[in-house]
């Protein structure tokens, strides 16, 4: 199978927004075996999308469309796939119940121009959105599929996720299994140098892919039967999961969230004092649904006196070490179990951007304290780094830093 | 004049990559006034980027290119477009001298293959590249320009500021203008329908486009001058920024940093207790870079132990009124005044996930305090809504509070 891929929305040719809906689709289709050859994108205008729309019916079996779902005069998508495949649009009552159930929901008065949304062609078959008020529209004609979602990224995904991903699977006869293997503290040359043998491999596949201060490898195999594909992968699975310490978790399995079984397997509580991270970190760990049975909070610390006031740390040794130290963030670390009630404690200070008192822009000092002790780290993330990039690589880590400590590592320099 | 973008790249098609140069090239293309109708990636097959340029060609006055022109195989744009013009290929001493030079200067040796690098069609010229080996390429023919960059973002990025930007300027003789105004607490259909007037306009063009949890309107004028453009403009955007209390900045500002510009002008600190939203309010206020001036912390108080212990708030109200309440929520705000040390407090507590003791998922209930009182607020984001969302939305609704209360509006439903 063929796909293309044709992003709509004016906000992306004036470069106001990314197209990581295009990349996200482009790594979904990969990972099941769908070729793409072509990503388009084009405005909010019915003759370029009737054109794109065309080209694209020519090249390929799938045509996966997202953006111009919405209310506004200028959602155009509907409309042109209808005009494409030669049909009118009808109102179509379980859309518009739909819509009205979701703004019932959220006790909002619906605008008139959403009965826009529940508008579609007779032949096309809905594709449910949790989420949001646009409906997902799937279409078929002369062999070739329309599929058309809201450009929101979190609805795509969850629409793709819960729709589209089991309905290629059913499509397609061959059934790909693929398992994406997270590792953190290392950079993805070095990674990808230590597994060259298996990237040259054919099947299963093995690719990297850098993201966020972490490297994800995918390992994706090809046979008739899952339990075949599986049986295929698991030598190559397995050998990569034994990369200690770096790997730590697999497909959805997040640093927080692996941190969070980890806490919740020995029954014991987070606690967090963090300064330049400024809620991030606790943001992160609370992203984790159930993490209310680990977290017990953390202080953001962000004026120097609520870190000697409600955190305790004391002031004689932040002017002695610097608010910027090991000691401080040690402090911290320490503090945070005792103020929190938590087995466990994180300390985080550091500078985030430059400023007239800051001393190296990019330094962070991170500490973790259990009941045992605690070790501190320096990390340097560079004086280019923007404020949130070494705000999340920082929350990075710290969230290493305590898994490495939960698995009993060293991790002082 | 109409820009083409065309990347080329098969890390693209299969998401290895975002395509963050073609989101560069769009915002610098809009910001000269040049229009972009189609973005396109291929992938590095000689066909289809054929097929790509001519298909441009047909739509366009400039074809921006990036990618392919590296010493691999599989690096094939310039033999592509030379194969477009009609053109051979010829080895340019110009560009060996160039490659060769930068071998040197680098203490390495130069591999054969990179001697592909300096072939070039003889009607182009070369664009200088600083920073690498790979130079870039513009050519002209029956009207229509190909420039051709690679793909490395930040080799891009010079060559497009030092070479093209100066030579787009002497080529168009107009200017562009726009400007981004931000709207919170309305939905985008609600918005649209009440400024659409100005959606059919011609010059200056307003455009509606859904965010987080807030509406931005582009509003873009072409003049000869950037005088005459904003001229143009002026009456629009100034009917557009009096749509009260709901628009709340422009261009680069953001919800918190527009709080953080009212609380600085007062002099005022803020501190804040916030629970479900798991420490993303602190987060987004500190992404402020100059935010400690004005944000003193957070307590993140995750377990209910915390609320009554650290943030003092009485155990016998959570257990009257239940974790979940405006009372709660109120009491937070004017602890996280008193244990932070600040003039203006927030309290958030909700229900950011289904859970067994969870009444109703999506309800949130934020309060905001000063010296003179306290109000507090019930939020439903609707039950579906992932985690995630809710924190999200839970964080713009608390801003936006805080804003209002700045203004001296009252916040209650």
């Amino acid at each position: 199978m063929r796909a293309e891929i044709l992003s709509v929305g004016t906000e992306l040719l004036i470069g106001q927004t990314v197209n990581t809906n295009a990349t996200f689709l482009a790594q979904e289709l990969a990972s099941l075996g769908v070729d793409v050859h072509w990503v388009v994108t084009v405005g909010d205008n019915f003759d370029r999308l009737a054109r794109a729309l065309s080209d694209a019916a020519g090249r390929a079996d799938l045509v996966v469309i997202t953006g111009g779902l919405g209310p506004t005069a200028d959602d155009i998508t509907v409309e042109a796939i209808a005009r494409h495949l030669g049909e009118p649009l009808e109102e179509r009552p379980d859309a518009l119940a739909h819509i009205e159930a979701l703004f019932k929901q959220r006790n909002r008065p619906m605008a008139p121009s959403n009965r826009k949304q529940a508008l579609f062609p007779p032949t096309a078959q809905l594709i449910p959105n949790p989420a949001g008020t646009a409906l997902g529209l799937a279409a078929e004609q002369a062999g070739v599929r329309y599929w058309a979602f809201p450009g929101v990224p979190s609805e795509l995904k969850r629409m793709w996720a819960e729709w589209a991903k089991p309905t290629l699977s059913a499509l397609s006869g061959e059934t790909i299994h693929s398992a994406l293997l997270k590792y953190v503290g290392i950079p993805e040359a070095t990674l990808a140098e230590q597994v060259s043998r298996y990237l040259e491999g054919s099947n299963p596949t093995v690719a990297p892919y850098a993201g966020n201060y972490e490297v994800h490898l995918r390992v994706t195999a090809k046979a008739e039967t899952v339990e075949a594909a599986k049986a295929l992968m698991a030598p190559v699975v397995s050998e990569l999961r034994a990369i200690a310490p770096f790997y730590y978790g697999q497909d959805d399995d997040t640093l927080p969230s692996v941190i969070g079984r980890m806490l919740l397997e020995r029954g014991e509580w987070l606690g967090i004092a963090e300064s330049c991270t400024g809620g991030l970190l606790a943001s992160r760990i609370t992203d984790v649904a159930g993490s209310s049975r680990y977290m017990r909070g953390s202080v953001v610390c962000y004026a120097t006196d609520v870190k000697t006031g409600l955190v305790g740390v004391e002031a004689g040794m932040i002017a002695r070490e610097g608010v910027v130290s090991g000691a401080v963030a040690e402090a911290l670390a320490e503090r945070a179990r005792s103020v929190l009630g938590a087995e466990w404690g994180i300390g985080v200070t550091g500078y985030a951007s430059p400023g007239p008192e800051v001393k190296e822009p990019g330094l962070v000092w991170i500490a973790v304290a259990d009941g045992s002790g605690v070790q501190a780290r320096a990390f340097r993330y560079g004086r280019s780094a923007s404020r949130e990039t070494i705000k999340l690589w920082a929350t990075q880590s710290a969230l290493d830093m305590l898994r490495r400590r939960l698995m009993g590592l060293d991790v002082r320099e």
